[in-house]
């Protein structure tokens, strides 16, 4: 059985009792029937978890007593995703996929061939309340911070120079996504970006390169791009990169 | 707009016009709307690709004229993932994902701490047809061979010896996967074992390492058991054994 954990505003973490939030509540009330002495775990989704035991529970309200609160180190080197804004069920598989591999950023981007409709605002509270269940399901610290979808040459304009900046791009005859991390040595940053499900245009492919980003491929595979996106998370975070 | 893909039977692409089988049939009149003439790809999930056009198109059949047929190399090495029988839809994300993956085979087990239901028959066959779907949506030429479910110490004995044997287990504190890789070389074929949601039990752990499985590690992460299956086949897959 696992330990059961929730998710609670970093404000809250500071004193010894923490209020859960109303939803967290009716979950440790009625679904899980926790009981005052229960173990629970607590995650503020900036990092810090909490090892805690139910207090008070009843229908007004549920109360942590927090016994230790621990920070694990942010795993290096920081991650950020740029992925083609995806129709669903792909971008939300994308989003808790990215969560559990510790992804720091998401940038969804729209492009020439984005077929998701990106007109919709409030996307990123969506993808915050994914990620956020996801947290409590695998226990990861740390919630991938989203933005809003933004067009391309915007989400490019704002990587910082000094990270190792990347494109995946399945039209690619040179490096592969693994040697584009070895030549990358051990950077603290390292930026992804994955196009969406029609793949880049050419000339965006480009764009990017001249923005700084080298063009790399995933060999010998046509995967989709939600796959193509936590395929290459899970290079940056298990390939071994500065071992 | 993306090509349009139709699974047929190995026997069936030998001669130079193939009849599609009734649901894909169905599924080019009634779905896609084809008419004789528009360019197919026919897949037979066993390594050929054919490009084709429809022949004939009515309520009796759908008939296709071939003009090509190529057979991509099978990715090296031969991937074989041991997984842990889960529930769904965490067991059919992995089958979809590790046939984009790639893999050779997936040979579903069943462990102290399984929880999915592992009486019912006829998985493997539910798993091909998911498997077949996803081949035509990524364009993968392999299918996985997938076997029904069978107990993890069935399993670990069928790995042959000069195969890479790994094990993820989440407790292991020594090599990490990308170390155990980088030491198996340049092997044909790599076995990696990964348990189900409630992990493995420290014997079955200890019963594999005897069976010839090196223990190794994701660092630093909590994933679900199907995140780590992908994790693990993204490495093999991409992370440049060989190179």
């Amino acid at each position: 059985m696992s330990l059961r954990r929730f998710l609670v505003d970093p404000a809250a973490l500071g004193g010894p009792v923490v209020v859960l939030p109303p939803e967290e509540a009716v979950h440790a009330r009625r679904v899980l029937r926790l009981a005052p002495g229960d173990p629970v775990e607590l995650l503020d989704g900036s990092g810090r978890r909490a090892a805690a035991t139910i207090e008070q529970i009843d229908r007004r309200r549920v109360t942590c007593r927090v016994q230790e609160v621990s920070r694990p180190d942010r795993p290096r080197p920081r991650l950020v995703l740029c992925l083609g804004l995806l129709k669903n069920p792909a971008m939300d598989l994308a989003v808790v996929k990215l969560t559990e591999l510790m992804a720091a950023a998401v940038h969804p981007f729209t492009s020439t061939r984005t077929v998701a409709k990106s007109r919709d605002q409030g996307k990123s509270a969506r993808w915050d309340r994914l990620a956020g269940q996801a947290l409590k399901q695998c226990g990861a610290t740390y919630r991938p911070h989203f933005s809003e979808p933004a067009p391309l040459a915007r989400v490019l304009a704002s990587a910082p120079a000094e990270a190792a900046r990347l494109l995946l791009y399945e039209e690619h005859r040179g490096q592969t996504l693994a040697q584009a991390l070895r030549a990358a040595g051990d950077p603290d940053e390292v930026w992804v970006v994955v196009g969406p499900e029609g793949g880049l245009a050419p000339e965006e492919v480009d764009q990017a390169a001249k923005a700084g980003f080298s063009v790399c491929r995933l060999p010998g595979a046509t995967l989709r791009a939600e796959t193509a996106a936590i395929a290459a998370a899970a290079l940056v975070r298990f390939g071994g990169m500065g071992e």
